[in-house]
Protein backbone atom coordinates (compact mmCIF):
# COMPACT_ATOMS: atom_id res chain seq x y z
CA UNK A 1 0.00 0.00 0.00
CA UNK A 2 2.57 2.25 0.82
CA UNK A 3 4.18 1.50 -2.68
CA UNK A 4 1.48 2.28 -4.14
CA UNK A 5 0.62 5.21 -2.78
CA UNK A 6 4.38 6.84 -3.27
CA UNK A 7 3.78 5.72 -6.86
CA UNK A 8 0.46 8.00 -7.13
CA UNK A 9 2.37 11.08 -5.82
CA UNK A 10 5.45 10.58 -7.97
CA UNK A 11 2.97 10.53 -11.05
CA UNK A 12 1.16 13.81 -9.81
CA UNK A 13 4.65 15.54 -9.27
CA UNK A 14 5.66 14.50 -13.05
CA UNK A 15 2.44 16.04 -14.13
CA UNK A 16 2.95 19.55 -11.79
CA UNK A 17 6.03 19.36 -13.59
CA UNK A 18 4.79 19.68 -16.94
CA UNK A 19 2.30 21.71 -16.37
CA UNK A 20 5.24 23.78 -14.86
CA UNK A 21 6.88 24.10 -18.00
CA UNK A 22 3.67 25.26 -19.71
CA UNK A 23 3.65 27.86 -17.26
CA UNK A 24 7.00 28.69 -17.75
CA UNK A 25 6.67 28.87 -21.48
CA UNK A 26 3.41 31.60 -21.19
CA UNK A 27 5.98 33.68 -18.77
CA UNK A 28 8.81 33.76 -20.79
CA UNK A 29 7.03 34.42 -23.97
CA UNK A 30 5.41 37.33 -21.59
CA UNK A 31 8.58 38.43 -20.60
CA UNK A 32 7.79 38.17 -16.99
CA UNK A 33 10.13 36.76 -14.28
CA UNK A 34 8.78 35.17 -11.41
CA UNK A 35 9.40 34.77 -8.00
CA UNK A 36 7.99 31.57 -5.29
CA UNK A 37 7.44 33.13 -2.26
CA UNK A 38 7.21 30.73 0.85
CA UNK A 39 7.27 30.46 4.59
CA UNK A 40 5.77 29.06 7.45
CA UNK A 41 2.22 30.84 8.49
CA UNK A 42 2.80 34.37 10.44
CA UNK A 43 6.67 34.76 9.10
CA UNK A 44 5.99 38.28 7.39
CA UNK A 45 5.84 37.42 3.52
CA UNK A 46 3.04 40.41 2.94
CA UNK A 47 4.90 42.43 5.46
CA UNK A 48 8.27 41.93 3.37
CA UNK A 49 6.13 42.76 0.38
CA UNK A 50 4.25 45.72 1.37
CA UNK A 51 7.78 46.94 2.22
CA UNK A 52 9.46 46.84 -1.26
CA UNK A 53 6.94 45.76 -4.43
CA UNK A 54 5.27 49.80 -4.84
CA UNK A 55 9.48 50.99 -4.71
CA UNK A 56 11.66 48.32 -7.57
CA UNK A 57 13.14 50.71 -9.50
CA UNK A 58 12.57 50.04 -13.47
CA UNK A 59 10.42 47.11 -12.33
CA UNK A 60 6.68 46.74 -12.85
CA UNK A 61 5.39 44.21 -10.03
CA UNK A 62 2.09 42.15 -9.78
CA UNK A 63 1.55 39.81 -7.37
CA UNK A 64 -0.70 35.94 -7.52
CA UNK A 65 -1.97 35.68 -3.75
CA UNK A 66 -2.70 32.20 -2.44
CA UNK A 67 -4.60 31.56 0.75
CA UNK A 68 -6.94 28.94 2.03
CA UNK A 69 -10.00 31.53 2.20
CA UNK A 70 -9.89 35.17 2.18
CA UNK A 71 -7.94 37.88 0.52
CA UNK A 72 -6.64 40.24 3.55
CA UNK A 73 -2.82 39.98 2.24
CA UNK A 74 -4.38 40.81 -1.48
CA UNK A 75 -6.39 43.49 -0.04
CA UNK A 76 -3.14 45.23 1.47
CA UNK A 77 -0.90 44.33 -0.84
CA UNK A 78 -3.62 45.86 -3.57
CA UNK A 79 -3.68 49.29 -1.05
CA UNK A 80 0.07 49.60 -2.75
CA UNK A 81 -1.78 50.15 -5.90
CA UNK A 82 0.18 47.02 -7.38
CA UNK A 83 -2.11 44.30 -9.44
CA UNK A 84 -3.36 41.54 -7.17
CA UNK A 85 -4.82 38.30 -8.04
CA UNK A 86 -6.19 36.25 -5.21
CA UNK A 87 -6.34 32.37 -5.52
CA UNK A 88 -8.22 30.67 -2.90
CA UNK A 89 -6.94 26.54 -2.45
CA UNK A 90 -10.36 25.74 -0.41
CA UNK A 91 -12.60 24.48 -3.16
CA UNK A 92 -14.32 20.98 -2.49
CA UNK A 93 -12.34 20.29 1.31
CA UNK A 94 -10.82 21.77 3.82
CA UNK A 95 -8.47 23.82 1.34
CA UNK A 96 -5.25 22.59 -0.25
CA UNK A 97 -1.46 23.41 2.01
CA UNK A 98 -0.06 24.46 -1.13
CA UNK A 99 -0.21 26.26 -4.87
CA UNK A 100 0.79 23.85 -7.29
CA UNK A 101 1.52 24.50 -11.35
CA UNK A 102 -2.19 23.58 -12.22
CA UNK A 103 -3.71 25.90 -9.50
CA UNK A 104 -1.69 29.14 -11.39
CA UNK A 105 -2.00 28.45 -14.38
CA UNK A 106 -6.02 28.34 -13.57
CA UNK A 107 -5.03 32.00 -12.91
CA UNK A 108 -3.14 33.20 -15.69
CA UNK A 109 -6.27 34.30 -17.80
CA UNK A 110 -6.58 36.67 -14.91
CA UNK A 111 -2.97 37.91 -14.58
CA UNK A 112 -1.85 41.03 -16.27
CA UNK A 113 1.12 40.09 -17.90
CA UNK A 114 1.50 42.59 -20.55
CA UNK A 115 1.68 45.06 -18.02
CA UNK A 116 3.99 43.93 -15.27
CA UNK A 117 8.07 42.48 -15.42
CA UNK A 118 7.61 40.47 -12.23
CA UNK A 119 5.02 38.05 -10.50
CA UNK A 120 5.84 37.55 -7.08
CA UNK A 121 3.22 34.62 -6.26
CA UNK A 122 2.82 34.69 -2.73
CA UNK A 123 2.32 30.98 -1.67
CA UNK A 124 0.08 29.23 0.96
CA UNK A 125 1.58 29.50 4.89
CA UNK A 126 3.33 26.08 4.88
CA UNK A 127 7.06 24.58 5.22
CA UNK A 128 6.58 21.25 3.57
CA UNK A 129 4.28 20.88 0.60
CA UNK A 130 4.87 24.38 -1.53
CA UNK A 131 8.32 23.32 -1.64
CA UNK A 132 7.95 20.21 -3.59
CA UNK A 133 5.49 21.45 -6.68
CA UNK A 134 6.84 23.67 -8.77
CA UNK A 135 4.58 26.52 -10.41
CA UNK A 136 6.94 27.89 -13.56
CA UNK A 137 9.25 30.27 -11.45
CA UNK A 138 12.61 31.56 -11.50
CA UNK A 139 13.37 31.81 -8.29
CA UNK A 140 12.33 30.99 -5.03
CA UNK A 141 12.56 32.57 -1.57
CA UNK A 142 11.77 31.50 2.09
CA UNK A 143 11.06 33.86 4.83
CA UNK A 144 12.08 32.16 8.15
CA UNK A 145 11.35 34.10 10.80
CA UNK A 146 13.53 34.08 14.30
CA UNK A 147 10.46 33.38 16.09
CA UNK A 148 10.15 30.03 15.03
CA UNK A 149 13.49 28.12 16.32
CA UNK A 150 17.09 27.53 15.54
CA UNK A 151 15.99 24.06 14.67
CA UNK A 152 13.98 24.56 11.20
CA UNK A 153 16.35 24.04 8.35
CA UNK A 154 17.14 20.44 9.46
CA UNK A 155 13.20 19.83 10.36
CA UNK A 156 12.08 21.08 6.97
CA UNK A 157 15.32 20.84 4.78
CA UNK A 158 13.61 20.11 1.54
CA UNK A 159 11.79 23.93 2.12
CA UNK A 160 15.41 25.54 2.66
CA UNK A 161 16.90 23.45 0.51
CA UNK A 162 14.48 24.24 -2.55
CA UNK A 163 15.54 27.85 -2.55
CA UNK A 164 17.68 30.52 -4.00
CA UNK A 165 17.32 33.07 -0.83
CA UNK A 166 16.56 33.12 2.85
CA UNK A 167 15.04 35.76 4.47
CA UNK A 168 15.35 35.42 7.95
CA UNK A 169 12.57 38.15 9.08
CA UNK A 170 11.92 39.51 12.66
CA UNK A 171 15.42 39.85 13.43
CA UNK A 172 14.45 43.34 15.58
CA UNK A 173 12.92 40.38 18.07
CA UNK A 174 16.48 39.04 18.80
CA UNK A 175 16.99 41.05 22.05
CA UNK A 176 13.40 39.44 23.60
CA UNK A 177 14.39 35.72 22.40
CA UNK A 178 16.34 32.43 23.31
CA UNK A 179 17.32 32.44 19.48
CA UNK A 180 20.81 31.81 18.39
CA UNK A 181 21.50 33.06 15.33
CA UNK A 182 24.77 31.25 14.45
CA UNK A 183 23.04 28.05 15.48
CA UNK A 184 20.37 28.90 12.93
CA UNK A 185 23.42 30.04 10.22
CA UNK A 186 25.04 26.78 10.99
CA UNK A 187 21.84 24.52 10.61
CA UNK A 188 21.01 26.51 7.37
CA UNK A 189 24.66 26.15 5.82
CA UNK A 190 24.22 22.07 6.87
CA UNK A 191 21.15 21.57 4.79
CA UNK A 192 21.90 24.38 2.08
CA UNK A 193 25.49 25.55 2.39
CA UNK A 194 26.38 28.77 1.18
CA UNK A 195 22.59 30.00 0.10
CA UNK A 196 22.17 33.90 0.12
CA UNK A 197 20.93 34.88 2.82
CA UNK A 198 19.77 38.31 4.57
CA UNK A 199 18.43 39.50 8.05
CA UNK A 200 15.99 41.42 7.46
CA UNK A 201 13.08 43.44 10.00
CA UNK A 202 9.76 44.05 7.63
CA UNK A 203 8.82 46.03 11.02
CA UNK A 204 12.30 48.51 11.62
CA UNK A 205 13.44 48.30 7.47
CA UNK A 206 16.44 46.01 8.82
CA UNK A 207 18.17 44.82 5.52
CA UNK A 208 15.35 45.93 3.19
CA UNK A 209 17.54 47.93 1.04
CA UNK A 210 19.12 44.47 0.39
CA UNK A 211 16.10 42.56 -0.26
CA UNK A 212 14.64 45.20 -2.42
CA UNK A 213 17.95 45.24 -5.11
CA UNK A 214 17.82 41.32 -4.96
CA UNK A 215 14.24 41.36 -6.14
CA UNK A 216 14.99 44.12 -8.60
CA UNK A 217 17.75 42.61 -10.26
CA UNK A 218 15.67 39.03 -10.37
CA UNK A 219 12.79 41.08 -11.68
CA UNK A 220 14.17 43.52 -14.04
CA UNK A 221 12.71 43.62 -17.23
CA UNK A 222 13.99 40.82 -19.66
CA UNK A 223 14.75 42.98 -22.68
CA UNK A 224 17.60 44.49 -20.27
CA UNK A 225 19.25 41.09 -20.05
CA UNK A 226 19.58 40.86 -23.79
CA UNK B 1 -10.85 17.48 -13.68
CA UNK B 2 -11.39 19.55 -10.46
CA UNK B 3 -14.51 17.11 -9.80
CA UNK B 4 -12.27 13.94 -9.80
CA UNK B 5 -9.78 15.81 -7.55
CA UNK B 6 -12.20 16.76 -4.62
CA UNK B 7 -13.46 12.66 -5.43
CA UNK B 8 -10.38 11.32 -4.47
CA UNK B 9 -9.93 13.56 -1.39
CA UNK B 10 -13.55 12.95 -0.11
CA UNK B 11 -12.51 9.11 -0.54
CA UNK B 12 -9.08 9.25 1.05
CA UNK B 13 -10.63 11.21 4.21
CA UNK B 14 -13.29 8.57 4.33
CA UNK B 15 -10.91 5.92 4.26
CA UNK B 16 -8.45 7.92 6.62
CA UNK B 17 -12.01 8.02 9.06
CA UNK B 18 -12.31 4.31 9.08
CA UNK B 19 -8.81 3.68 10.14
CA UNK B 20 -9.35 6.64 12.90
CA UNK B 21 -12.32 4.62 14.39
CA UNK B 22 -10.19 1.41 14.49
CA UNK B 23 -7.32 3.34 16.25
CA UNK B 24 -10.14 4.65 18.75
CA UNK B 25 -11.65 1.36 19.88
CA UNK B 26 -7.95 -0.15 19.93
CA UNK B 27 -7.16 2.82 22.46
CA UNK B 28 -10.52 2.69 24.13
CA UNK B 29 -9.70 -1.26 24.69
CA UNK B 30 -6.32 0.12 26.52
CA UNK B 31 -7.99 2.51 28.32
CA UNK B 32 -5.95 5.50 26.68
CA UNK B 33 -6.79 9.24 26.11
CA UNK B 34 -5.87 10.89 23.24
CA UNK B 35 -4.85 14.06 22.47
CA UNK B 36 -3.66 15.33 18.36
CA UNK B 37 -1.43 18.56 19.03
CA UNK B 38 -1.24 20.97 16.45
CA UNK B 39 0.17 24.18 15.13
CA UNK B 40 2.16 26.15 12.73
CA UNK B 41 6.03 25.33 12.66
CA UNK B 42 7.98 27.13 16.29
CA UNK B 43 4.40 28.15 17.62
CA UNK B 44 5.96 26.29 20.56
CA UNK B 45 4.42 22.39 20.73
CA UNK B 46 7.42 20.94 21.85
CA UNK B 47 8.18 23.65 24.65
CA UNK B 48 4.88 23.22 26.02
CA UNK B 49 4.87 19.74 26.14
CA UNK B 50 8.33 20.07 28.11
CA UNK B 51 6.35 22.22 30.61
CA UNK B 52 3.88 19.50 31.32
CA UNK B 53 4.00 16.02 30.17
CA UNK B 54 6.76 14.52 33.35
CA UNK B 55 4.30 16.35 35.95
CA UNK B 56 0.78 15.82 35.45
CA UNK B 57 -0.64 14.48 38.85
CA UNK B 58 -1.33 10.44 38.57
CA UNK B 59 -1.34 10.69 34.86
CA UNK B 60 1.05 8.56 33.20
CA UNK B 61 1.55 10.11 29.58
CA UNK B 62 3.49 8.82 26.10
CA UNK B 63 4.57 10.43 23.09
CA UNK B 64 3.81 10.34 19.48
CA UNK B 65 6.30 12.68 17.61
CA UNK B 66 5.21 13.28 13.93
CA UNK B 67 7.96 14.98 11.86
CA UNK B 68 8.77 15.11 8.19
CA UNK B 69 12.26 14.36 9.44
CA UNK B 70 14.84 13.92 12.15
CA UNK B 71 14.09 13.71 15.93
CA UNK B 72 15.39 16.22 17.64
CA UNK B 73 11.41 17.10 19.78
CA UNK B 74 11.66 13.35 20.70
CA UNK B 75 15.15 13.47 21.92
CA UNK B 76 13.78 16.48 24.18
CA UNK B 77 11.05 15.08 25.29
CA UNK B 78 12.78 11.43 26.36
CA UNK B 79 15.35 14.10 28.01
CA UNK B 80 12.15 13.94 30.05
CA UNK B 81 11.91 9.87 31.13
CA UNK B 82 8.67 9.60 29.25
CA UNK B 83 8.17 7.12 26.80
CA UNK B 84 8.86 9.09 23.05
CA UNK B 85 7.99 7.70 19.98
CA UNK B 86 9.13 8.47 16.84
CA UNK B 87 7.12 9.20 13.66
CA UNK B 88 8.83 10.23 10.54
CA UNK B 89 6.86 11.50 7.42
CA UNK B 90 9.67 11.75 4.66
CA UNK B 91 9.51 8.66 3.06
CA UNK B 92 9.07 8.23 -0.13
CA UNK B 93 9.70 11.83 -1.23
CA UNK B 94 9.82 15.04 0.14
CA UNK B 95 7.38 14.57 3.09
CA UNK B 96 3.46 14.86 4.13
CA UNK B 97 2.89 18.03 5.66
CA UNK B 98 0.72 16.05 8.16
CA UNK B 99 -0.42 12.71 10.42
CA UNK B 100 -3.19 10.54 8.81
CA UNK B 101 -4.72 8.05 10.78
CA UNK B 102 -2.57 5.28 9.36
CA UNK B 103 0.00 6.68 9.85
CA UNK B 104 -0.28 6.57 13.08
CA UNK B 105 -1.80 2.94 12.92
CA UNK B 106 1.00 1.82 11.82
CA UNK B 107 3.27 3.52 15.20
CA UNK B 108 0.70 1.53 17.36
CA UNK B 109 2.84 -1.60 18.27
CA UNK B 110 5.61 0.68 18.74
CA UNK B 111 3.64 2.27 21.44
CA UNK B 112 3.80 1.50 25.32
CA UNK B 113 -0.54 1.25 25.32
CA UNK B 114 -0.19 -0.29 28.69
CA UNK B 115 1.67 1.54 30.96
CA UNK B 116 0.17 5.19 30.20
CA UNK B 117 -3.14 7.13 30.24
CA UNK B 118 -2.75 9.68 28.13
CA UNK B 119 -0.95 9.35 24.46
CA UNK B 120 -0.11 12.94 23.08
CA UNK B 121 0.15 12.72 19.30
CA UNK B 122 2.50 15.81 18.44
CA UNK B 123 1.83 16.58 15.02
CA UNK B 124 3.63 18.04 12.21
CA UNK B 125 3.58 22.00 11.82
CA UNK B 126 0.96 22.62 9.46
CA UNK B 127 -2.08 25.03 9.69
CA UNK B 128 -3.96 23.16 7.53
CA UNK B 129 -3.94 19.36 6.87
CA UNK B 130 -3.64 18.24 10.19
CA UNK B 131 -7.35 19.42 10.67
CA UNK B 132 -8.17 17.30 8.25
CA UNK B 133 -6.99 14.12 8.63
CA UNK B 134 -8.68 12.39 12.29
CA UNK B 135 -6.27 10.13 13.56
CA UNK B 136 -8.48 8.83 15.96
CA UNK B 137 -8.20 11.17 19.20
CA UNK B 138 -10.29 12.62 22.30
CA UNK B 139 -9.60 16.02 21.77
CA UNK B 140 -7.39 18.37 19.75
CA UNK B 141 -5.50 21.25 20.83
CA UNK B 142 -3.77 24.01 18.63
CA UNK B 143 -1.41 26.44 19.43
CA UNK B 144 -1.18 29.97 18.06
CA UNK B 145 1.96 31.81 18.91
CA UNK B 146 1.26 35.60 19.14
CA UNK B 147 4.25 36.22 16.88
CA UNK B 148 2.27 34.90 13.78
CA UNK B 149 0.02 37.91 13.66
CA UNK B 150 -4.28 38.95 14.43
CA UNK B 151 -5.88 37.63 11.23
CA UNK B 152 -4.50 33.40 11.36
CA UNK B 153 -8.29 32.52 12.74
CA UNK B 154 -9.65 33.59 9.30
CA UNK B 155 -6.86 32.91 7.27
CA UNK B 156 -6.96 29.04 8.71
CA UNK B 157 -10.02 28.73 9.64
CA UNK B 158 -10.64 24.55 9.71
CA UNK B 159 -7.85 24.66 11.89
CA UNK B 160 -9.39 27.05 14.48
CA UNK B 161 -12.78 25.40 14.27
CA UNK B 162 -11.62 21.72 14.79
CA UNK B 163 -9.91 22.17 18.07
CA UNK B 164 -11.31 22.26 21.37
CA UNK B 165 -8.83 24.50 23.12
CA UNK B 166 -6.31 27.01 21.66
CA UNK B 167 -3.53 27.86 23.31
CA UNK B 168 -1.87 31.36 22.70
CA UNK B 169 1.76 30.63 23.25
CA UNK B 170 4.66 33.28 23.45
CA UNK B 171 2.56 35.60 24.96
CA UNK B 172 5.55 36.81 27.03
CA UNK B 173 6.34 39.16 23.42
CA UNK B 174 3.35 40.82 23.58
CA UNK B 175 5.27 44.13 24.72
CA UNK B 176 7.58 43.95 21.57
CA UNK B 177 4.66 42.85 19.01
CA UNK B 178 2.46 45.18 16.97
CA UNK B 179 -0.01 42.32 18.61
CA UNK B 180 -3.31 43.43 18.90
CA UNK B 181 -4.42 40.91 21.10
CA UNK B 182 -8.56 41.83 21.83
CA UNK B 183 -8.62 41.57 17.64
CA UNK B 184 -6.90 37.81 17.66
CA UNK B 185 -9.68 36.72 20.35
CA UNK B 186 -12.60 38.90 18.00
CA UNK B 187 -11.11 36.73 15.19
CA UNK B 188 -10.87 33.67 17.45
CA UNK B 189 -14.72 33.79 18.23
CA UNK B 190 -15.58 34.59 14.48
CA UNK B 191 -14.25 31.20 13.04
CA UNK B 192 -15.01 29.25 16.50
CA UNK B 193 -16.93 31.42 18.68
CA UNK B 194 -16.42 30.39 22.65
CA UNK B 195 -13.85 28.08 22.30
CA UNK B 196 -11.67 27.21 25.19
CA UNK B 197 -8.48 29.53 25.18
CA UNK B 198 -5.46 30.32 27.69
CA UNK B 199 -2.64 32.76 26.83
CA UNK B 200 0.46 30.88 28.26
CA UNK B 201 4.40 31.04 27.96
CA UNK B 202 5.86 28.23 27.76
CA UNK B 203 9.23 30.31 28.46
CA UNK B 204 7.90 32.13 31.41
CA UNK B 205 5.86 29.79 32.77
CA UNK B 206 2.41 31.89 32.39
CA UNK B 207 -0.86 30.59 32.06
CA UNK B 208 1.34 26.54 32.46
CA UNK B 209 -0.32 25.72 35.68
CA UNK B 210 -4.00 26.30 33.77
CA UNK B 211 -2.99 24.04 30.58
CA UNK B 212 -1.89 21.37 33.02
CA UNK B 213 -4.77 21.21 35.01
CA UNK B 214 -6.03 20.87 31.69
CA UNK B 215 -4.37 18.38 30.08
CA UNK B 216 -4.35 16.42 33.44
CA UNK B 217 -8.17 16.46 33.47
CA UNK B 218 -8.64 14.72 29.91
CA UNK B 219 -5.92 12.18 30.31
CA UNK B 220 -7.08 11.22 34.08
CA UNK B 221 -7.70 7.22 33.56
CA UNK B 222 -10.23 5.74 32.51
CA UNK B 223 -11.38 4.43 35.59
CA UNK B 224 -11.81 7.09 37.30
CA UNK B 225 -14.21 8.21 35.28
CA UNK B 226 -16.51 4.99 36.13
Amino acid sequence: MHRTKVRIVEEALDANNTIAEANRADFDRAGVRVVNFMSAPGAGKTALLERVVADLPGVRVGVLEGDVQGSMDADRLASLHVPVTQLNTDAGFGGECHLDANMVRSALGELPLDEIDLLVIENVGNLVCPAEFRVGEDARIMVSSITEGEEKPLKYPLMFRACELVLVNKIDLLPHLDFDLDRFLYNLDQVHPGVERMLVSAKTGEGVGEWREWLTRVGAPVEAHA
